[in-house]
């Protein structure tokens, strides 16, 4: 059985983790951090797991908890993990971390888009990106794991394939992304009450979105060279989901069935990606509340376009399922232990 | 292996069915039926199961079906089974009824509020009413269960024990119930649409909903004779949820540790009836997508009036979890099996 | 031109009161008070005024401002009004308060129910409790006017003529009702975040929402004694309206058309008051962003109980509307000035 | 005062042009079409006009009405009004069509992407496409007016100053745009029941969309030579609006101020567009129930690329208030008559 704690479990993504735990056959939660929280019983909290996690929430002392744990999962806020973590710390239990302190292995660029110093540069070269379908043998034997934004997951695993092969042009790609609200956290701000967001569709972020240079890292490594991407966000009133929609330039024309056979040599045998029939567009609901991502594309000859589609949940293949993912990797469990949940409808 | 069938399975109630008997460890999905879809892929109608049922919809043939199945699931518009049914099919499988056919023992009473002829009334007498936590015994013995309805599950199960051991007065109970819109069912009406239902709720039904005689029937039972309630339905704009308000007056004056004594000797030792805390009120987000049912209630000492609230999900515990617990029960499986879905928050 | 000043601009009924008075062809707007606002542009925080309100928010002074001002709108919170206002002020200009400051004429009432002492019990024999369409003559002469809350102001205008009229038991009203999250206002609150509130519903404040002895006093003095109610909101996930649902016994039977005379007897000449036909059930949509009351009603012969049904929007005739209907009043404009919006569907 | 014919009157946009001239102080509404709903009341339909119109809904006879009226409004599908409409009957009345059917200056176009033939294309050359702010002088003098679409009208305000200004690279811009479910119609459709729309989104009509070639058609005008735009639609849940995000590529390096002054020349003089201030972008929200359109732009110096957006509510400028506005414009009434509504938020 293994130990886990959670820091930051009182965020909708630290929570969506407890709740995924729950029902592993191997984890036992040994403890829910909060600081907001701290002494309260979990389940007044989060209502929905009442009478089923009976725990108060503790306040955080990291050097303690990693003595009693095998692993800690950190749903935290940027600069919190890169600013706590030490080798020291790293020997006595294995790091999941949400947040985008290690995903980025260029220290500038992660300085400059957050806007913060990085306190443990010297740990970078040990975190591996978990993307799971693309970086899976490096994540069996890390410590330190960066779990993928919602945006940047779903971006990355849409245009993947097809970047990897140079079948789109390398400076091209636009992507326009739908999130729900949930991405924006469970902190009190005014801009995510009910009445401000519902009813209502905007872009935010616009050029300066900082899942941007995580996706241009990715995407560089599987193109091999350094690129750009347009990266547009947006909020549309939904709880979850996010759907990437991403235009490119076909480097050359291509039929369906050409584009079609890299997308299965890659992601045939994923059980978590699901590349959908011909002229099938995906949808967010039919991911909620699962680890799964749907794919979809459509050739446009008009243009020379190709427009790829992914959807994922943001809370889950977004950020608490891929994380469990990448934990059941890199402790040798089925990669699909406590993550199996079937997308409900409606 | 339990072989299942499920008549009208593209629609929600049926879908789910579907969805929760493939998570079930010991049935297997023989067919699929849907009048509208015939010939369709399942997998196409609903894509949250695409690539995890891959089976045609089939068209009806109940005499057939009932050979090469063990159970069968139907999800029907009312009048269906009970102008299919006969004595000698029920010889050759079992029946989890989600229609009101068998719900009320009083034909008269069904004739009149349902306005069609009963056209199997000699069944009626074995049909076991599938409230689970009320008549588990009964439920066991069974081939024909009549599965209750959303309200109904809701109303009744809240304020059961109170009635039971009348410290309400009989005809005091005021139900005010509000429903998510799956309720209405998947079929093509305009007042069901997006913009018709969003962003607006309304009573509908009122004084003459059909769910009215068979909450006061099976209330009648508990209580130990006939009685009235006042049952108004109303519409809010979300996909799922019962949250059923009951207004009752007390026969005498009652503190909350007494009237809290009475629901947890009914209620303790039930795995999916969640009692909460003192003054929390359910929510019916903290139930969606699992079986439970969570109940708080408030005595008001100025009116001498208890207040009772429940929530439920109306497509699991009022629809298809509940068929499938009641089937668990019936079939001697684990009465969570398939049905154990934590409820994910948001 | 009727200069006014509004005290709480930056709140949803604050913000709602400056759209209607920007409209109304009698008034200029002269300040927009907003304590966390003061220095910000007007339209940089309502966007849909951009370019139609170029004012910027001043901070509070109460004394200053009621010089150069006809009229001062308060949508502030409780006990704001109360503790500021005074004889001397109500010499210099009239205020129209959305608070509950002056609705309860018992002041042992408030302050129980409000937690608060009052200041200026004094002035309340002044002010007048503005249900436009009940106390319409004393509102003409007021310089204080009380503005109703919006659950009361729905309450109370459905049953208010059978109340009147001695046609229902005195203390026998349950009013569930229904409310859209506006009313929980613009501040920072987790609870009324998004993902907090959507896809849900619930009861609260049950036994002890503070409309409950606005509504009792009310009705008290329609029926010429005083009366208790069972009063339970809900919140369920929309923007805006409020929708009342009154169970009530009638005192004898009666049929449809004796009810129906008697509310076309108060109402017919009512603008904002619509009676719909029978069988008809108010829907909060078809209301919203307008200062109308649709009302109906449907009696159960087997319980022997009315069912009443009123739909408003709680920012308009249950907050802002109402109070420039109020306002027209007391100045002797036209009473639809401003306010005469048309509802849109969806 | 103007006589005015509704012929589609049940649908969305039929029932908004009805709601906007009740409000005209110089139309009056002579007849209201609709054929699925002739003989019935149309208040009974459309309850936020419950008392306001008091008109049944005839069936159809063009001919008869054309001698009526002064103008008639036509909310109808595709293919409706180029088969009836002749050069007889626009002798008798102007025309205002909400449909595609003299949008498109191209026959052959229209042919193909309508997939139906076109009864009358010797009047597509009358025909003046009605994006008001661009064309307002053909607008003056025609009696055959072929409103834009909604995805239309936000597409090509938003980038027409900076193609007209050969800004912009010719074939560049991808526009993704988002719509509220309104823009569905108001047809008995599954695929947009509120289950099946509510807590999701997707891109619809990939490479596909019927807008395409009128964005093509207009934007060419306005360049000075024919091109092509990559445009992608997205479903998501709310009632109202448009949001368009379009990515083009810069012809040349250009600072904020420059394109600044490029959209003040165009538009500082329009009432209904609004430019916002730098780094605001528009929200659906703050345009809802008007006809002004909102923009917003970003210039990324990193890709060279320029984000431009647009938001406007689907069935007002993206439909009815801009119908009624050409309508104003053709009959020399002030353009904001009857249109004038404010935006309210929530």
């Amino acid at each position: 059985m293994i130990k886990a704690g959670i820091i930051g479990s009182t965020g909708y993504a630290g929570a969506e983790i407890a709740r995924l735990l729950l029902k592993h056959r191997d984890v036992e939660i040994k403890w829910l951090v909060s600081r907001s929280f701290a002494g309260q019983n979990y389940e007044d909290i989060f209502r929905n797991l009442f009478e089923l996690i009976e725990k108060e929430c503790t306040d955080i002392n990291i050097a303690d908890m990693a003595e009693g744990v095998d692993v800690i999962f950190t749903a935290t806020p940027q600069g919190f993990l890169q600013g706590s973590l030490t080798a020291g710390l790293l020997e006595k239990c294995r790091f999941v971390d949400m947040s985008a302190d290690y995903r980025i292995k260029d220290v500038s660029v992660y300085e400059k888009w957050y806007g913060m110093e990085h306190h443990s540069p010297e740990l970078l070269s040990e975190a591996v990106y978990g993307l799971t379908e693309v970086n899976r043998e490096q994540i069996k034997k890390t410590r330190l794991l960066a779990n993928p934004g919602c945006f940047t997951t779903c971006s990355i695993l849409t245009a993947y394939p097809l970047m990897k092969e140079h079948m789109i042009e390398k400076d091209s790609l636009v992507i326009n992304a739908l999130s729900g609200v949930s991405g924006a956290g469970r902190g009190a701000k005014a801009a995510n009450l009910f009445c401000e967001v519902n009813e209502s569709a905007k872009a935010y972020g616009v050029t300066s979105h900082r899942h941007t240079p995580e996706i241009e890292e990715q995407l560089g490594y599987s193109y091999g060279e350094k690129l750009t991407v347009q990266f547009t966000p947006h909020l549309v009133p939904m709880n979850r989901g996010i759907l990437a929609t991403e235009t490119a330039k076909l480097c050359k024309e291509h039929s369906y069935e050409e584009v079609r056979q890299v997308y299965d040599r890659y992601y045939k045998n994923e059980r978590f990606i699901r590349v959908l029939k011909k002229d099938m567009c995906p949808e967010t609901r039919f991911v909620e509340g699962s680890n799964y991502v749907d794919i979809g594309f459509k050739i446009d000859e008009r243009t020379g376009n190709i427009i790829l589609m992914g959807a994922l949940d943001n809370l889950e293949k977004g950020a608490a399922s891929q994380a469990v993912q990448n934990f059941n990797v890199m402790f040798g469990f089925d990669e699909s232990e406590g993550i199996d949940d079937i997308p409900m409808v409606p």
